[in-house]
């Protein structure tokens, strides 16, 4: 079952130019920063009210969040979802008719499985699905 | 001081087609349908652990949702902040270089008061903040 979101991911060209925004404009104050080798891009992260802003910037022309930069530009990138079972979760999307990035969880940030939904089937938003794995706590 | 996300709006081209997705395919269960006819739109919305979803449809080419479809397709539209002085949030934003879309909070659904920072200063993300209204109790 989806229980609540979990974070927001905003695709910036630069941390240190969008993290001031954030904190100068909204008066959120930022958590910490993360270096996320396998998707090639650093995150800063904000908490608003129990669910995370996570702002991305690419560390790599063949990062996921350079293409979209290309694309589209700077904006909201994806939604997650936190669900208490991903593999039922999976399972009820695509019984749906949802194409699947991810056909299986995998080891995500703070302690997480996650898995992603195609945009193409989820009408342009881009949809991750997490869960804390048993007997972790998450960490952010 | 912003407390919470109070919604995420997300531009579909239809609601018929795209309810179902969150009912099927996320789970998630439809509260309500509700007519905004200042905004052109037909909006249906969904709680997510606190958060809401709404889905917005136009229903008009001059909406600025039917704008927003032609430029950029469906997908994710808008965050919007709930704070608890929209006046003084305002303000915060103004001072910290961000362009108002709106100078003052008008009265918008559900018995709050909105106003929209402008994305070209927000790093592409446009932004609502919004507040209960003094004696309101926010309808959804």
């Amino acid at each position: 079952m989806i229980q609540s979101i979990d974070h927001l991911g905003i695709a910036v060209r630069s941390l240190d130019e969008a993290i001031p925004l954030y904190e100068q404009a909204l008066g959120l104050r930022c958590l910490g920063r993360e270096e996320v080798e396998s998707q090639r891009v650093r995150t800063a992260f904000f908490d608003v009210g129990g669910v995370h802003l996570e702002l991305l910037e690419p560390t790599a022309p063949e990062s996921p969040i350079a293409k979209f930069l290309a694309d589209k530009g700077e904006g909201i990138h994806h939604i997650a979802f936190r669900t208490d079972d991903i593999a039922e979760q999976l399972k009820q999307a695509s019984g749906a008719g949802v194409r699947l990035i991810h056909e299986q969880p995998f080891d995500g940030a703070a302690g997480k499985l996650v898995a992603f939904l195609h945009p193409k089937s989820t009408r342009g938003v881009l949809t991750e699905l997490c869960a804390v794995k048993p007997g972790a706590e998450a960490a952010h």
